[in-house]
């Protein structure tokens, strides 16, 4: 019992070591680079090399989330945190010998996941990650306008325009892919032209698209400024409350109540 | 006379039952469904699945509108909101049994119409839609000027450029989408390339057009951020005011005005 | 004498006028519509109609402007106010007996300036382009740093890429337009590509080339932002001061002085 | 030893001169002009006249950078400003002889780069800049996680796409090439539509790359909005604090203070 609890210090003491994070942040490092290095053509020596390396890494990385897990006081939570659920994850995807081909890419696709680790490692870009995704939510019902806008327009663009071309408009996925495009501006004017030889006024159809989307999208970037600057105010009240020795109007009123009672005492002692 | 009333109670039930809200959404939802599954080609059996499933939808929502009329207190005013109106009609259309192809489009429009529902249905896509709308007027000189701004540009473009490229240029509506495309920066550079071998001097044309719009359209942006901004500085305003137990200015104006009250009346004392 | 006082004020009586001002601003509308009209090839009859509409417009515009001449009590500064100027310059122009070709475009060009028109007669208009007019100039560093930007941009591009594509890189000035092309990221690959060819890394040239405008632009707009914010505070607070009967700081002071006093006098009673 | 002095003291008073200043302006524009008009074709002569004022312009430089430096009072600290360094930089290339044609290339960079001058010359534009170079580091941790996404989606793109056209995804640096091009809507759908036709569901690769790449950048903004915001409010704040005669909340808690005693003496007083 005893012997656990001093391997569980001693990886802590690992765990917390600068050291040691910093040894796991170039691990990361190299890891990335391998990948990189991977989708150039390379001459076959260097391919043994990367090819040692990466297991190296694997094996680097298995010992880090071992130390982390044995590291950790409360066992039952450490899955709990979505983080390390990822990294656990892509070390035991790593760690399947792959044979065949198609598994293979899943393997690659593995290691290129590797560099998201560096975001779980640094604390920054957790935090940064981390406030982005509490942005979403509140934008949440935007997105359902946009997306109501996006599938009634592409079932009319389905419905009328499947006949004039069916790459872009055979039925509502790919007529929602279409207006995304259109959306990004990318030949737009080579779609409405094409469904205007046949629909002239088609033109509404895709100017009232353009304004009704850019005007959500405009509304939902505000809505995150708005969000953002009020985070802000809010933090700098936070700040001058805990400012000392600045008078509040509580605490002036609280003064001239005082004020009121030794008046009324005076007033109290000169009745008698 | 009494029977009236309780079926209107009745349907008032129905109407505020929270299952049967859900079950409304879910029918829309249905709906929407059917109107996207309709673009793909699918088997005949299936089409008669879909054909029966979308009648059966119509009842629903005649059933619905027919509830919430019933359960309305002031049937006069039922129809002055905007939703209700657009709920009916849209059943009202769906009823209509269509034979010929011209008005089966329509037929098919109204259905992908039924998806907008969704929106009146959602009470927080209704305020978000409402708040949309609001903004717009605000911005009514600017979109005017814009207008004009296009208006100028267009009449320009189609009296100088409908010679070379009748297709753009050719009369000044034409000539308005256009330039919306040069707006939009999609393949613009042709358009110009193609006036300049003529008019080399018209790259001014494009570049003061451009200049123009994105300036117009960054101060619409702006409009909106400051109105919008400006609204939640009021809402916080507001918000403060409610707060009780906070000392306003004019709470220890009052209560100073009391203190002096006191004291006259101490030094009127005194004087006796 | 008398009698120019007179016509002067008969002239004032029609210049304010609410009926004459919406009868002008009619006509502006006609004239707008009528160079919308010219761009369509129309029936012969109809040319004709347009012609003397055409004539009709340009004397009541004559008419107008005389009136309002007249109706002013400055004359000297009547030429000082820029849409009185341009206002006159249009009518002069449009005057004028046109016979050859040439000066036929010109006085096309001017009638469709007449449109411009209805920003001088609407106040809301003039305002609103007066203050897009004022915020140019607070951002004339950021322009002359984008010029700068573009100026050793179009240098470099002319001197180094004029031999693989003359018509997009030919001098100094066909280099800055083909950069604003880039920055509008319109078809800026292809142009890209084309230089990597020759000069393999020439895409770090598009793409600091991007990120400085981008930059630069970004912080123009951030500019105008906190400009208008700025106003919109400064307007804000001019208001509270407006506000009668809220208690301010001060005035609280003023009442604890007039307290002070009264004690003072209380207790000077006292001690007497 | 005293002659020393005297020299420095005059090139104090050349330096600080207006007319001298004006002056280096000037030539930075010549400079800038000529570095314009040796990409245009120009005959003979003109050449001759562009090459005998570029070896004036670069005498004058020589000659300005020369009075700057005895000017300094602290000769040490002069190459500690990284415009002195930039502008001796530039000088001493252009004086180099240069002979072959790759030495010439460079020569005519350096002549280009003199346009910067522009920006050490001018105190506003050298303020302008500054402020956006400390704008950047603020935003490192964005910019790492974009450049983080980059990198995967770049290593994704090669793994799976470089098979499908070598030269979009043919290696990692490529790919992230191509991964900027899609970012600026350039033909991206081009791009989509070709590794679609190997992998329908390919779609889900860009769009999810630009809804990540669109919600970082729009982070950036609003970061760089906020602090601009909160820089502005610092500012306003401390000019408050400067304005003299306006009461504070302190003030007022000073006076009541004051006012306490008072009573507390007049209640003695009377306890006598």
């Amino acid at each position: 019992m005893i012997d656990i609890q001093r391997i569980q210090t001693q990886a802590e003491t690992i765990r917390d070591n600068k050291a040691f994070e910093l040894f796991v942040v170039g691990v990361i490092i190299l890891s990335a680079l391998l990948v990189g290095a991977k989708t150039y053509s390379i001459p076959s020596p260097l391919v043994t090399l990367i090819h040692w390396l990466d297991i190296a890494v694997t094996l680097l990385f298995l010992f880090e989330i071992v130390v982390r897990f044995i590291a950790d006081n409360n066992k039952r939570r450490f899955f709990f945190n979505g983080w390390n659920v990822f990294d656990t994850l892509v070390v035991v995807v790593s760690l399947i010998p792959i044979d065949n081909s198609e598994m293979a890419l899943i393997g690659r696709l593995v290691r290129v996941f590797r560099v998201l680790r560096m975001v779980s490692i640094i604390p920054e870009l957790r935090m940064l990650l981390n406030s982005l995704m509490r942005a979403l939510p509140q934008l949440g019902y935007v997105v359902l306008l946009l997306f109501i806008i996006f599938y009634i327009y592409a079932a009319i663009g389905a419905t009328f325009f499947s006949e004039i071309n069916e790459t872009l408009w055979g039925d509502i996925s790919i007529s929602m892919l279409t207006l995304f495009r259109v959306m990004t501006f990318e030949d737009w004017t080579d779609v409405m032209y094409e469904t205007m030889a046949v629909y002239p006024l088609s033109w509404m159809f895709y100017l009232s698209f353009i304004f009704l989307t850019t005007f959500a999208f405009l509304n939902m970037v505000i809505g995150i400024v708005v969000n953002v600057l009020e985070d802000e105010h809010a933090k700098e009240r936070a700040e001058q409350d805990r400012e000392d020795g600045k008078a509040t109007l509580d605490d002036l009123r609280d003064e001239i109540t005082e004020l009121k009672a030794m008046i009324q005492n005076l007033s109290n002692q000169q009745a008698k």
